[in-house]
């Protein structure tokens, strides 16, 4: 009677993700400066905002009973016509854009929540999703749960590299496998982990190759655009999202959130779905939980009514940008040369390389030399999934300025930096 | 490529949830009473405690940010602490009793995730979950959904069938099947949809009975007791759960939630589970969403840890009591002899049976006929699972005052006596 034959395939193929340990790791070391946690920035969540927005709900009539009673599955009609709109402003699409109608939208408990009815709604055990190498670590555990297998591609610095997903898809095809294959995964806006933000070129010219390899899998390939870090570019010009783009409305699905951009405990997530997929996930979240808590859509439902939404993505990037500088000022004073590390225009995290000889995976010298140091990052070697076609690198790291207090991003990087060069 | 390729065998399998389509009939009828939907009293919804509450929490430096930002998967320790508390209350248990400790404690939106992860983590395509006929209609959606196998149980007026229990479990044992056999579910307070209170020595019987059959099944037979509307009781004294009872700490799931008995729209439910289940269903969470929004964990933590949850649990039980008490007169004033029915000590439903030679189902000429008469019921037949044992009845409906408006509850029931009269 052990685990083998209690726990369902799901059950016991889906394990502990990587944030529990390395959260018990901070724990037990109280001196300890997290680079690690993907957390958004705890001095400038939008308490007083949050407080006004909920005074204004239960103190009406019209919102205050309904805030607290069941909703419909797909979520609350203000929500997803504010979501709709806003999404439409961004990708500076047309009014009457079909691709932004309230009806594709669903909303759910953070942008997690559709990455995992999107991927039950489409894979069968044994199916082949395409994710970028490396990509959000999280994705990669709800694949392995459900026995999918992950095929990766190269990223470059404006995003995945077309080239090598042809190749990856002629090889499919040519096995055969591209039977199996239901969904390509990018994560376009400055990724987690690399921060790289996918120009719109490439990432349509991904959708359309995907097209061109339909005949031979015999149904649609879909395309699920991770949005989730969008909203928190420092400067500069938005790219659009891939609803614009030629097909977009019937091959991809829009994931994206306001944990990130307003609050992640408020934990709201939503989704642009062409059908029969939007049918299907609604039906899914049926059996999951039959709607997400009304209370926290009207929150944002308010926010994005009033001018409360915007004023704090902008003071928001302003905060993350001032945080990113400062991490990169102590990465250029600390960090020997031969690291190499891209600089992120937006989003929470920098990716570093390390020499090629050297090792910073979890069970490495390295790490555990870090953590002796009271400084903890993600192990890039997490990010990549498990794919024969390359060995998995392993001089990667994931540096977080998203939840670290400011005051902290040098100490932590000199830390990092020290270790560094001790084991080189 | 039409949906067949298009999505998996579980995208393929998830029905629309009866729910769905009677609210669309709901909404193009606006004199229609819904004596069908399962929400809870609008009237008595706590908005002024519930503002006090978040006033409070926001307000505070301690629990304002953290409300606003990511917790734990498991949820928040506060709330695992005030829920065991709560339960070890209920249950009279000693103040050591390990079966009410917070790390057996799982937070999850509504009690409903918690169903759906449960299985998800017990059950493969092709495994046996034994249900009371009827049962909790979404549940079965669950199970259908994963090509998981129901086996049905009568019911009594005291809950469970032990007799026909033993004869399920034993032809199961003959057939071999035993093998597939993973949980017995059982709505074990003021039943949804029949209002039926199962008295603790028979479901402590069964599962007993459970344990009997492991070692012809080969592994753990679970008990997910579903106790969604425990704290909706009338009057009179708790049953206790089957925490209390031998072996309830190795074998049982107890599933409850802060829906019901607080507010609908805040979705907080919990669970308490034994490993390895317990760690599955972490995990499990941690790819759907990575933790209940901890704002709504924090009203609940405030609403426990003071007398506001206690004193609204109060008053909703006095108030359901004498929505039930109107339906009942409005029963025996407008139905004829012949409809048998039970009389609920708690929960939110009537459960009502016709002379067997009629049909109420959902395409049947008496549904029509009710639905031209304004009047909305959840026909039985949606709450029996499919079982080739058996002959699905057809001639039952749920009749539910709780999320009826109180003045119009003798309205609905008139109208529905007036069809029952005509069409017998």
């Amino acid at each position: 009677m052990n685990n083998v034959r209690t726990l369902s395939r799901l059950g016991r193929r889906t394990e502990a993700p990587p944030i529990s340990w390395m959260m018990k790791i901070a724990l037990g070391r109280p001196k300890l400066i997290s680079l690690a946690a993907g957390f958004t920035d705890n001095d400038s969540l939008p308490v007083a905002e949050t407080a006004g927005l909920i005074k204004a709900i239960l103190s009406s009539r019209k919102a205050g009973k309904p805030s607290l009673q069941y909703g419909t599955t797909e979520g609350d009609p203000r929500l997803r016509e504010l979501t709709g709109r806003l999404l439409r402003d961004s990708d500076a699409a047309a009014k009457d854009d079909p691709a932004y109608s309230a009806d594709r939208i669903v909303i759910t408990n953070g942008s997690q929540q559709m990455l995992y009815m999107v991927t039950e709604a489409l894979c069968d055990e044994g199916d082949i999703v395409i994710v970028e190498d490396p990509t959000y670590f999280v994705y990669l555990g709800i694949l392995q749960s459900h026995g999918i297998k992950a095929r990766t591609v190269r990223l470059q610095e404006d995003g995945i590299d077309l080239e090598h997903l042809k190749s990856v898809l002629d090889q499919l095809r040519i096995t055969g496998e591209i039977k199996r294959l239901k969904l390509l995964y990018l994560v376009t806006y400055y990724q987690n982990p690399t921060g790289i933000n996918t120009c719109f070129q490439k990432k349509a010219a991904a959708l359309k190759l995907l097209r061109k390899y339909e005949k031979a899998s015999g149904h649609p390939i879909y395309l699920l655009e991770d949005a989730a870090y969008r909203e928190l570019r420092f400067e500069g010009v938005d790219e659009k999202s891939l609803l614009t783009a030629n097909g977009g409305k019937d091959r991809v699905i829009y994931a994206g959130t306001y944990s990130k951009p307003f609050a992640s405990g408020v934990r709201i997530g939503f989704g642009f779905l062409p059908e029969p997929l939007r049918t299907a996930v609604v039906r899914i979240k049926g059996n999951h939980d039959f709607g997400s808590a009304n209370l926290l859509q009207q929150i944002l439902s308010g926010a994005l009514g009033s001018d409360v939404y915007e004023k704090h993505t902008i003071r928001l990037r302003a905060r993350y940008a001032r945080k990113a500088a400062v991490m990169l000022k102590a990465i250029r004073e600390h960090f020997p040369e031969e690291v190499e590390y891209m600089i992120p225009q937006g989003g929470l995290y920098f990716w570093a390389r390390l020499p090629k000889h050297m090792k910073c995976g979890e069970g490495t010298k390295f790490f555990k030399a870090c953590i002796e140091n009271d400084v903890l990052y993600v192990p890039g070697s997490l990010c990549h999934a498990e794919d024969p076609a390359r060995r998995k690198p392993d001089n990667t790291m994931r540096i977080s300025f998203g939840g670290s207090r400011l005051e902290n991003i040098p100490a932590g990087i000199e830390r990092l930096g020290k270790v560094i060069r001790a084991e080189m």
